[in-house]
């Protein structure tokens, strides 16, 4: 199962000429998450190997315009081409009210558009994994998203189930979801006996604007990913703290406090090229990095290796990545 | 002076990978007027040689969401930046009451910000040009602008003036400037007998979206360059119709109708390249182009030649264009 996180825009605040401003793109399997969708981003799509697919779930994080002004145009595109499959919008209290604002703009959608608002630790069911909001530190009603994939059953141990006489076929896959077998001679033979430690699923954590929270470190423990804004470096730590956003200091502190594998920055202001803020970030962190836009993190297995950047326009992926588009 | 006109968005309805939708920038002299403002255009602004410059004045055409949905983002970009400049956004009558709307978008801006409703007919005076509205056929309040330069003094005569012995220096300057002038012999020398005819001033037209209209060919009469929108190609003449949109060919024989130098189109459906466009069009009138986003249309004064296309890219124009940016 491929799960990946493209970087559409990774601007904070207003656009640049490199990076356009908030959308994160995560794709686990067919289903495919827009985190954010600021002004462009329908275009930021386009230009993608995603292309402007038929989203059916938009999460944003909060109300600030380069966090949402995207989604009337989006909605009216997906009207034009007569889309009849229903989208859903979810985000903080406040959602139906902004929503009300910008219909004028959309007008008459062809499609049924559903809003949920949701409030700091709700869950959404998937299938194979969980959606879970989190409370952050932006001043106005805002949430990171947390996406938890479930545990797996763990490796089959192929040496055991020979030595127990475990036949091949469908006695193994029985074993491997989970059920007893009774072999021919009458025993039997339980999962637990050939099946390792079950297998954990891989986390993916993306905050939205926040100033350093303990209540990110805490979604965050144990995330393979942890997409958080860096919108300042750390000479502006005064500007970051006035206007509730990270430096790259106070988005790699989080990071380590909660023992993710990899740290992406992103919501950069429009002074930064990126490089000086990935060079502070990894002073405290090491194992971050700064994706420009239409970048690529790839989140393989983790018995498979750790999750990787795979810059834009880098064709193929390495072997054993396993997350092609 | 020059006079040139940026294509930022060329594309109908909703933006593709490869164009942007409407916007168009015209530039005369140090004068920046933006026509419409479709989501993305303060990026456009960005990736082209323009920059997002302190624009002091916006133009929209009609209150369809991809006309003007980049302006909130981009009155908040400028409100970001700390902008003192007042900046004043004209529109057809809806205008107050749109921008009412798009208010929470936003915000508390740091500039005044002036909004002007206009009928067609109505003029604005410029130093040097004047800018006038005309009505359209879009089905909802629109209308489209015609930039018109004052007229020049005719060329001067200098074979003349030597031989009604006219002295190099001011008595020159001021025959130039219409004012006669007396010789040492007691002889006077009046403009008219070393200036030729008066030189007609330049004449840029931009239509918005529009079926052929007869107001649209009254509006672009002797017009250098008319911008006029053609959405779909002469096989979709029923849609265009109905949608009250303009075909290739229907824009091409306002074009004919109306004596331009040159048609530019755009507001091209995203089914269409740009090259079936232009050759549909150019069959009905030859002087056609389709402009790609961040293209250039330079239109030297008359005598120096005809309206040019100056491809994205093309870093040095011909001699003579005299329209550096």
């Amino acid at each position: 199962m491929d799960l990946d996180v493209v970087f559409l825009g990774t601007s904070g605040s207003a656009p640049t000429a490199q990076r356009a401003a908030a959308a994160t793109l995560v794709r686990r399997g067919g289903d495919r998450l827009l985190l954010d969708c600021a002004e462009g981003t329908q275009r930021q799509l386009l230009r993608s190997d995603v292309g402007l697919a038929e989203l059916r779930e938009v999460f944003l994080t909060h109300y600030h315009a380069d966090h949402y002004l995207g989604l009337p145009g989006m909605l009216k595109t997906f009207a034009l081409r007569g889309r009849e499959l229903p989208l859903t919008v979810y985000g903080p209290p406040g959602l139906r009210d902004l929503i009300t604002a910008l219909r004028r703009v959309f007008g008459k959608l062809t499609y049924e558009l559903d809003l949920v608002e949701l409030r700091p630790g709700e869950a959404l069911e998937r299938d194979g994994y969980t959606i879970t909001t989190f409370g952050v530190n932006h001043g106005i009603a805002a949430v990171g998203y947390a996406i938890l994939e479930e545990g797996r059953p763990g490796r089959f141990d192929v040496e055991t189930a020979d030595r127990l006489g475990v036949p091949d076929g469908p006695a193994r896959g029985a074993l491997q979801h989970g059920e007893p077998v009774t072999l021919a001679d009458g025993s039997t033979v339980t999962p637990e006996m050939v099946l390792g430690e079950p297998r954990r699923g891989r986390k993916v954590v993306v905050t939205g604007d926040t100033a350093p929270s303990d209540s990110v470190v805490e979604a965050a423990i144990g995330a393979d990913l942890l997409v958080h804004e860096a919108t300042f470096c750390a000479d502006e730590t005064d500007r970051a703290q006035e206007t509730l956003h990270s430096t790259t200091l106070g988005a790699a502190g989080v990071a380590q406090r909660a023992g993710v594998e990899m740290l992406a920055l992103t919501h950069l202001s429009g002074r930064y090229g990126g490089r000086e803020v990935e060079a502070e970030a990894r002073a405290v962190f090491p194992n971050t990095v700064v994706p420009r836009d239409f970048d690529v993190v790839a989140i393989p297995f983790p018995e498979r290796g750790g999750p990787e950047l795979i810059p834009k326009g880098a064709r193929s992926r390495p072997p054993g990545i396993g997350s092609e588009a």
